[in-house]
């Protein structure tokens, strides 16, 4: 529940702070799960863009751009999981994002102004669905114009310097917090790295462990 | 269920192979709860040790060696779960191990032999509760006088050339199923990693999908 007393934001203890990275590919089954996750759930999650690429270069962290078969790997699991969970795909798609740091800021933006969940949601389909590049044209003003956003304005404010501060900030954050991958789960300082972790994060948010009772 | 015909072993449709390396951690995880989840699902699991770390090191794949924040979730991430299945552990359990083979060429005696399983559970269960180091004194021969084994017989016998073509055989299989971490389970073809995917596995091999019916 997001309480504003006296000016400042208070996030009480049925929030999860979800650090991610447009770029991830696992990324895809969180994002189009989330509202839903949030309605059965009661939890609230606080989307938290950061960039996880220069956390992962820094610790010189490469999941799959040198590594062929581990790629292989990552679409076909991303397939089955999405299947499972009855999301469309079409894989792989295109990847690694040729403007990465883009879609991330636009993110960035949607925060500050309370529309980052439905860009994330639809700009993710586009591409895992249609196979146009999340940060890129087309995908970029379809997405914007499908939530009521100018394009033209969003680029220009995303590229703005307000917004690039805003983004080091939650990835130094993010740094101090020892993230190191996308998407990450944030509950009372315990992480939770991978889509595949999110019931931990639930369970963790809930009970405080994930033992049984 | 493993049927002799006519000196042949068939695997009916109700196996999984399950491809693994004594030093893996999440491992630990796996080997623990296996039994249980056998007689539970009717599911019978393969237990087919190779070398995971030759064919990490031919990919350049080094998940944890050189990455401290990484290694350090790895532990929290291991103990929570850990927790979550109510196994025993103390960790961070010395890592890696020092005698990385020795303790796999057991394991492959062990699946000629019989009593793989066995010397899985004692010997995880020693290094990961009480510290001592899977593959070496006193766990090896600790380990193999609980189940019944002669440490000394053991030891000669998985130093020899019959275990460690049996164990490059193995190891030439997984790298040809493109198989690149430990744990490893495969289903007609389809390969799912890590102890968190076991469950995944298992729902392949009843309903050939992970899409709910």
């Amino acid at each position: 529940m997001r309480n504003v007393v006296l000016g400042v934001t208070m996030w009480a203890n049925d929030t999860i702070d979800f650090w991610f990275t447009v770029g991830s590919t696992y990324t895809y089954l969180t994002v189009s799960r989330l509202n839903e996750i949030e309605t059965a759930s009661g939890i609230r999650f606080r989307w938290r863009p950061f960039n996880a690429r220069a956390i992962m270069q820094e610790m010189n962290n490469v999941p799959f751009a040198t590594k062929p078969i581990k790629l292989a790997y990552m679409w076909r699991d991303v397939e089955r999981r999405a299947l499972k969970y009855g999301l469309p795909l079409s894989v792989p798609a295109p990847y690694p994002l040729k403007n990465f740091d883009l879609a991330s800021r636009v993110a960035v933006l949607g925060v500050l102004e309370g529309w980052c969940p439905n860009y994330m949601q639809v700009s993710y389909r586009r591409w895992f669905v249609e196979g146009k590049e999340a940060g890129a044209e087309p995908n970029l003003s379809e997405s914007l114009t499908e939530i009521g956003q100018d394009p033209n304005r969003v680029i220009v404010e995303a590229n703005a310097e307000t917004v690039g501060r805003a983004y080091d900030e939650n990835t130094n954050e993010a740094r101090r917090l020892k993230i190191f991958g996308s998407p990450t789960f944030v509950v009372d300082g315990e992480l939770f790295w991978g889509d595949d972790r999110l019931d931990d994060a639930i369970a963790w948010r809930t009970n405080g462990t994930l033992q049984p009772a």
